[in-house]
């Protein structure tokens, strides 16, 4: 499934039309569709739904996230595998 | 609505003359007519409403947004699909 | 009144020589006549006055503020309209 | 063990594949296989398992981790030799 | 008195030679005689004082500030018409 | 001891090879040998050891530490002769 | 005593070979004989002692200090005058 992951950035073009969960800095978590991303990690998620701690706390919709408060960008498929 | 996002910054200038939500690093949230953005994601939004959790706190018009408090801006058309 | 913002800029070009609030991280606030700004967002007031929560907490006179700083900067001619 | 290492990328270079421990800001760390990554430290593990004060938190599987949170990167091959 | 000043910088440079107020991140002031600054705004002052709410902390005599912890700058002659 | 030393990386290159102390933001100290380092102040340390406010935290090996959280570097030499 | 100042560094560069205090964000202070900087205020001190608001804490001897975390630097000669 990482095949092909030469540069950390390939993950997210990989990523891109499928889940992702993003985790920022404080306890704010995203999870939504990867629609686009730059070098500067701004990205934009379709179907966000702003989570704290694990439990929903908004449907945001389509929304833009600036890179500078990310910590990481996980593949909906890979993390439900627990 | 998300077809032509290539780039992040194609949701901002597909979004411009429309009301979008802005969240801040702290509680604060801009609630606006987006004018203008740039790279640094620094932007003007119109009839700026300053919310705190959700809340009003101000109206405070025509203002400028320096880019770097910005955690994540949100179409309200979308936002409002909850 | 927005017309011809094209960019975030060209709000604080048309603010020149006009009363703005500027909003700080922190609960600061400055009110007083932009004279001057640049890419940084760094910026010159005459006449500012240091305000804490809209309570008037110093006068400073002429003053330089570092962009770095800033979170929102709004012309007081609309913020006044609430 | 530590043979040809001329500047601090070649350890993340020598670790590819392998097992990593990354420790972040706040208290939290990863534990992974590092797959990718680049001049700005962000990094892509396979398997990463999220730690906190050395108890696992949350399996994560494939992950995208921004530079900018990471204090340290250690192999585990020499961090398991306590 | 703001006459001629078309970038912030410029108010600095007509401030050299003369006392101005620096406010720094934190509740910390220095007061002093400004020499000289660049374009990161590091400053140096003569005759600098520490200052914590206005009251004096310490004298330190000349002394080299960086731009990074300074929110704003104000020259002593408009300060002190408060 | 210090002759030589024309620009501050000059004393980190006089040190490979040797043990130095590594202060981080936070309480947080390495104690390794320097291996590697580069103008962000990255670093590479072997037999690291993680130590907080001066006792033994953990023993971390071959290590990879991010310039961006360190406060200062010194030869243990130097700081042995206290 | 600070004629030739025309830039910042012009004071570092005159104070090379004397005593420097020099204030880290925190309360921590170094004091100790300036070796070497450089443009981002990466500086070397000899005979560094750590101090916390005001009392001796350590002698760190020869070592490296980031500029990152600096606030001010200031000549001992003048500091002592107070």
């Amino acid at each position: 499934m990482v095949n092909g992951i030469e540069r950390p950035l390939d993950l997210l073009n990989a990523s891109k039309g499928k889940e992702v969960m993003i985790q920022l800095k404080g306890e704010k978590q995203f999870v939504g569709t990867l629609m686009a991303f730059d070098i500067h990690i701004n990205v934009v998620l379709d179907n966000a739904k702003e989570m704290e701690n694990g439990t929903l706390k908004k449907n945001i919709g389509l929304t833009f996230l600036r890179g500078d408060t990310i910590i990481f960008i996980s593949p909906a498929s890979t993390s439900l595998k627990r």
